[in-house]
């Protein structure tokens, strides 16, 4: 089976996919014909991952599919952008009919939802690594980015972040298969390999954030990009960053410990949420995407101070201050 | 140093990094936002290049920076349209700045000399990998495909196909360093390390060519690919496939034999020239293109049938026969 023609892994995607008006040449010839829609501007996002860093060796086919395409959509959702075309580049070890099958269904199933047709891309024999694009639109001008925040402007997250770092911490070896509640377990996991793009609250948030960024490296570490973007420093209080109840069951029955916990919330990634600031202003807009209940403000934006951290988390359980501490740096540091 | 963020290559990048206009916001958010023309459709390519499969291990970082960029365009060319914006996703094993910096000359200057600016990409930890998407422009409709050639129709190549292939030959460790004219195998070298995109043709061929393909798999194989897809069978006059003085002088060395070269010409890869297939109505204006003395009529496709090959390569030379039934079939087989 040749691997250096693109037709190998059309195959497995040639029933499930999408199918656009605005492509009027798919797979097949030496590049893509597209049209894009007049009076808007294109997103272009990319992200590749590899196994054994972006998901352990190993993992369901069917979730690598749904994740490779997921974290290029949580791009766009981050930009306020609509998606409309793929590329993939797929490295393989081996043509395996199986995984291409499931991987395939992952990608597709949530390129359906999303109306995202796959355009192009290539395959080659090497070790398992999937590089996908995701093209896709926005009106002139009113892309989300990750500067625009000002002091003042409230911190938002959606979702409970922490839950895809505790799902892959279920995943490992030594996870304690079997102890505490299933349910929970099962929820946390699916967190991690199959996230949801915020596709929506990132088009609602064009009229009402002033800086976006999609979770993926971490909370805090995202939320100090956000703020380095910016020019702002970040202040967060802890206890308004949500806590997903099944994290919190496996916390009680003592699967994790509270410094688990923390660590998953703040410096875990892969949750593919939004993290972004909302003016003053834009209060009464905020609140009704709060009382639908998956958007949480967590903090707010300062004047930068070269004397203060980039990104401070606050906290009333002075008990909870080592656990801070502790946290993986991939941002500045924490303060008091 | 973090390889996770792509301001690791982007610092190599921004110096001689080319800035267009229609670039709303480059790389460092989540997303780039980019201006598309109106009245264009996008061309949309990714290509993929490996160590050790499409480039020798340790090859120069500066070629492999070139040939990374130029195989793309390439795929721009043969389609017809102009290159605009390119995405990176780079595999390295480590982070060597050295290389980095040649890599990101290679591309760099290619990419200035075709105004590509460099809009996104990601850089990860892994096996030497390098990925490349390119967006470009072609005015709605007029976009080259595989598919519209006719019988009758004239076959037609630029530049002279297999000397990338005999370039390569010659990089091999038992290349017999040191014998044969050192300007010729110096120019062979080249041709692979630093292909020509033929962008410029390939714009003039939207009004000429029927049919339009890049060769990168072989001069034969591509041409199979193009009759495949314009439903037609395609007939080569060995005498007329161009030969470049720098192979022909090796071939007179000794240090290539006659069926070396035509094994080059005919199967060998990475020419990056285009393929492509006039109408007899268009021979004016392809005279035109013949006179500048580098695009070459080498045959004519024909009716398909299933008792004849996909590709027959006719020549008057009976002794060259066995060369060409031994040559490699990634295309069907060949005919006398």
């Amino acid at each position: 089976m040749a691997l250096g023609e693109f037709e190998l892994i059309d195959r497995y995607f040639r029933e499930a996919g999408c199918r656009r008006g605005d492509v009027v040449l798919g797979v097949g010839d030496d590049g893509a014909i597209l049209r894009p829609p007049e009076g808007f501007d294109l997103i272009a996002v990319s992200d590749t991952l590899v196994e054994g860093v972006h998901f352990p060796a190993g993992a369901p086919a069917r979730s690598v599919g749904h994740r490779a395409l997921a974290v290029n959509l949580s791009d766009i959702a981050a930009m306020g952008g609509a998606p409309a075309w793929s590329l993939l580049a797929l490295t393989l070890p081996r043509a395996d009919e199986t995984w291409l099958k499931e991987f395939a269904k992952g990608f597709s199933l949530l390129a359906l939802e999303h109306e995202v047709s796959l355009v192009g891309g290539d395959t080659t024999r090497g070790p398992l690594m999937i590089g996908v694009q995701v093209l896709g639109f926005v009106p002139h001008g009113v892309a989300l980015r990750r500067a625009g925040g000002r002091p003042g402007d409230l911190i938002c997250v959606s979702g409970t972040p922490g839950d895809a770092a505790a799902g892959l911490a279920l995943l490992a070896p030594d996870a304690r298969e079997g102890v505490g509640d299933p349910i929970s377990r099962a929820a946390l996991r699916a967190r991690f390999e199959y996230p949801t793009p915020r596709l929506e609250l990132g088009r609602q948030l064009r009229d009402i954030a002033s800086a976006c960024i999609d979770v993926s490296d971490g909370l805090a570490g995202d939320i100090g990009k956000l703020a380095a973007s910016s020019g702002c420093a970040a202040v967060i209080d802890l206890e308004c960053v949500p806590r997903s109840e099944a994290l919190a069951t496996l916390v009680r029955e003592g699967v994790f410990e509270e410094r688990d916990a923390l660590r998953f919330m703040l410096a875990g990634g892969d949750d593919y949420e939004l993290a972004f600031t909302v003016p003053p202003e834009n209060r009464e807009a905020l609140a009704e995407l709060e009382a639908r209940g998956d958007v949480f403000v967590i903090g707010t934006f300062v004047e930068a101070k070269a004397s203060e951290p980039l990104v401070a988390i606050r906290t009333e359980r002075q008990e909870l201050q080592q656990y801070l501490d502790a946290l993986p740096s991939s941002f500045d540091h924490f303060g008091g």
